[in-house]
């Protein structure tokens, strides 16, 4: 269905994405899957097309153009080619606004440009061992010590922990039983900091060119310099940006989504199976179009609230219903597609298997979609 | 999520609407129900509020607008209020729409006002016993005959068959096995034609308020005058309005939907289990959330389908994944909401129950769901 | 897939339930749906027949052979014909349970011949307007006053009511607030006892050849005679006697579900659509055989159920275990059969659309699909 | 729901198993995981202990005892220690009954001693690139020359093909165009014949400790007795065992889609979400009850068909539906228990993640749900 959410000047940046991820992403797909991580050198060369600086100040080597539309069209021209670009999406989307709202003037300086032209990688650490998404949980802690704070504890599930040069991380800076949400604050860690060690890398079902890992504090010192934001309003960024986080688990889902359907096409026009293409036989037009229907009413819905979230008028139900919604459905089409390709659709070097690993995840991360049903239940009042 | 479809106008149309559903449509429509129709007076009373000529053009007493989303306004608030207008909706957005296309000046002078101030009620009769919707099975001929037609054969399921003044038949005009598609044209036969008579009304599972007949022409002399645009062009035209027809559907099944998830959540919260309002069980709330989000999909997606309509652009296999997906959530949904209800939803004073019974003809009518996957499929090249 | 549950005198009593069906059912079941009731009369013809009585001692009247496989013969040939025998399968496998049980001898002589011979027509109520099946809720009471009980109360969703002759009034006899479970008692209401009306009759969906009824009792006088089993037990009567009112559900859902396929397989061998047996689109048979492959699995799991049963061997768990499956696979599959029916299926003319509107209350009645899983889950630990 | 399948000596074969995965396979499955194989050496364990002789008669070490049962105890052992023993499985299920109804005394006497005592792997190669299941479409061809019959062409996705020491090769040895199921023939490559090579091992989404690979044959002499029953008669010996290769996944289908519910019932009432343990939620309790049912249903239809298949009387067209219904019904378990984990289920040390991706399989190979479809539909004569 023709779509509405675009301009000139997004579609110009279609154009530029299309090309490097075609030229340089394809080619050298399997082996970032192989070594479970992207190389520093390609955040360096999208830095250098401006790839990651859009959403930062001109000042600081950005473009200045803070538009969510731009990170949309770089999920979809990954998934157009059948890869993702995991940790450059979880930087730019759910880490950089971080930076963006709560970093001062003197943090900007000493950050942005590196985070603009590709040389520092960050991750943001929340998660814990046993705590999940409950941030009530959280047990990581920071005492105050002079111009420094000092951090122990554990974090785990942590997106592009073993690369990251900056982490934030989630720490407990008051221990008031009385106001647990007030006493969480954001710290940046960065690498090199002694006590900060980086845990085994977990292995996941999919989504192998992103490093998850295990991260662990023991007494470090971070200077006072490198609090994020105010003292104690950890929750509330955290809460502030989820919405976003969650639309953009939801963009990738739909792109996928059709890009499987897109396999699934030329696959079954290809295949034959008793004479006859597997493309010609009803079921594989009823299940595509069934597909196709699904994909086009999840666009729909997140289109629309893309354009909310860029007027900033989301609100978290609705960030929640879309990632349930593009999240559930992506799960369902991917694996009705895979199926179309038999066996194939088994063996790991048909895309459509990778796309089904990773695809696992969605229903999973930035809140289960038990959560997001949690967070609608009580919009509606219940 | 919020819409971005109306304006202020449409939203004064809905207020119009709204009152006028709650005072004069809900009292008496359980004794429609039983009835099997909406009185004439009702009609007529539509028509002098203006609600039945909004599209039809000033100098033949309507208002010259002809913006489909009054009639999206007019079937939410009928369903906001947990009725239908069903004839009402079938006139307005599938029969008028021949009318305002294909009508000569004279006929306009003829029909238009009677069918804008409601004292003409009109069908579509195109479906034959045996030949659901294939429109290269009609049977029904009409024979030139000086400056008549002559027209023989039987119709069914047509809506509104019983009350119509106008009947706009489809028939065959020519028998040239070649051109079997060209061989149709409409002729407006009318009530009290001689030949022409009306069968048994049909008993349906729901949509009791509008009647469901068959029709049959003996020999019906219709004058030459009441052909309804050119010779032969019936397939196109019955193609052209095919994708409105569709989105009605739509319409009708998104704004069901959502009724069903209001009267839930209020049943829920004041019906106890066990002690507990059954609206503070955990399955409770993940079930309306789950309905929530799927209303909200499709309403995306729904809305984004009327603003392309109204702007021309909608294209015939999106009106069908728009039909597909909208009536297909409506079964879903009114279903689980349904369930909510334990017994109560069993029993016919219950609304939900008319919800679900009403429900089931959604996926069938203007085209079974099989129908539209073979549209979507043939759009994806297959 | 073969079934292993019947030995040859069920199939001998197969035969003569076929035969009763096809002569004395179906020829008048238009009319029994249109009065809401199956007439008096045919009760006797089954009486006569000694349908009525199999496991009724043969001192009374009856076979003597208390076996639930007849039961099942029984409602798998009404099903065959797309029939059902709801009262009748009430009163088998719902409520004379209670009789066989705890009736004494002299209730034994006064009531199983009349309940043999048909002349006897019973109901149970249980469920009162806003308690649901929470017996806990239960507030119609019975107060000792010399040799009889002083009913007092009002029921509703009574299957039968209109009808019955004797009704098992689930009472509360103790108010003791200690002991809620312990106050329940049963007891025999009579038709025409003062004091005991029949009020109105509910206005269902579906399963309209069985009457549903609001019951009042007002200082009904009824004598200690007619107390059914010991004082106080009846929570625990109802309890031992709802597995196999749960298997009854699942025994209809199966073979209706079974029919509905048998249906929609003659209805699209015939019908053409664009020239073409409907049967013979890839759709209608992958329809058909995921619809076959459902039913088979329930049969599996039913006639399992049904043989432990028959061995006093069905635990509760699992009799919701079977309730929720075959009731939630038969709403499935009828409404794929339904389906394929296109318009059709939306006329009650057609028994498809029977076979759905009384389908939809499977999953409500005996216990909801939910209190099915909370059965369930208990049994699981949880 | 009670069983009633085993004898007490399938139980005595039980706990051997059980000791034996719980010893000698469940310490050192990872490392078998990462190797992508089963060592040698536990065939042999498996043979010394009786287990892969079970139906070989008792003259070449066997047991004599060929009783299905056996082999379905063996999987359900195995997933209940959350393993799989597929190359065994593949053995003893789908490869050894051709040599068991095929073999001549010469080739019993050469290969039933090594496959008794787990000396000799095997494997069978049917399917070629782009052929699927279609046994039409094999181009592999086997000329006689002599005693020898020169084998040519190329196998893929063969299970256990780098170790197998005998491969069941299905050959075209006519290639009269008028018959083409008559032309094949099995022949028995054995490892080191010149000309057979091992092409590279696929990877595959799950199913670790099996490889599966791409096997050539170029020019290979293949003596004439080394022919496996009659010439051209595969494919009806194929089509023979079909049914039971469909149930042996159907076997392993439900005793996986069990495990996953221990798996999840274990993890969930450990787990604390927002300080509540997550059995503790009523959605996972409903999820888990819906999960058992079907686990339940699909048990009861399985147990039908092993009875059936024991008894030499399971129809190809019922293999076929056991199939559909238990892979169907395994994806759905798996992937909602699944989810229960949260993150956690998408990290390969847990094994429900392994359960998930072994799962995906399942519906596509031995035939594909469509195929099942295909032909299931023909035996309700559509």
């Amino acid at each position: 269905m023709q779509r509405n959410l675009f301009t000139e000047d997004h579609e110009a940046f279609r154009q530029l994405a299309r090309d490097f991820v075609e030229k340089e992403v394809v080619p050298h797909y399997p082996q970032w899957e192989k070594a479970g991580r992207m190389p520093r050198d390609v955040f360096k060369q999208m830095g250098a097309l401006g790839m990651l600086g859009m959403a930062i100040p001109e000042e600081y080597g950005g473009a200045g153009i803070p538009d969510y539309r731009y990170n949309v069209v770089l999920q979809e021209e990954a998934a157009r080619a059948l890869v993702t670009l995991s940790t450059v999406r979880t930087q730019l989307e759910v880490i950089l606004p971080y930076f963006l709202h709560y970093a001062n003037d003197e943090q900007r300086s000493r950050w942005f440009p590196g985070l603009a032209d590709g040389t520092l990688l960050s991750a943001v650490a929340m998660t814990e061992p046993g705590t999940g998404s409950d941030l009530a949980g959280v047990r990581t802690t920071a005492v105050r010590d002079g111009d420094d704070w000092i951090v122990n504890g554990a974090k785990t599930f942590i997106t592009g922990g073993i690369q990251a040069d900056l982490v934030v991380v989630v720490a407990r800076t008051s221990t008031d039983p009385d106001n647990r949400r007030k006493g969480l604050s954001l710290l940046v860690v960065e690498d090199g900091m002694a006590g900060f060690t980086r845990g085994r890398e977990l292995e996941k079902m999919g989504c192998k060119v992103q490093d998850t890992a295990e991260l662990s504090f023991a007494d470090v010192r971070v200077p006072a310099a490198n609090l994020l934001g105010e003292e104690g309003e950890a929750f509330s960024y955290l809460g502030h940006n989820l919405p976003q986080e969650r639309l953009t688990v939801a963009v990738g889902s739909v792109a996928q989504a059709r890009s499987a359907i897109t396999a699934a096409i030329e696959y079954t026009r290809d295949r034959k199976a008793f004479g006859t293409p597997v493309a010609s036989f009803q079921n594989t037009k009823f299940e595509l179009a069934a597909c196709s229907t699904e994909v086009e009413a999840a666009q729909a819905m997140l289109d629309r609230a893309v354009a909310l979230h860029v007027d900033g008028e989301l609100s978290p139900a609705d960030a929640a219903r879309v990632k349930l919604f593009c999240t559930e459905m992506q799960a369902r089409v991917v694996d009705r597609c895979l199926q179309l390709f038999g066996g194939y659709g088994y063996m790991m070097e048909y895309p459509i298997a990778r796309l089904y690993t990773d695809a696992r995840v969605a229903r999973i991360y930035a809140g289960t979609s038990e959560v997001m049903k949690v967070i609608i239940a009580k919009s509606l009042g219940l």
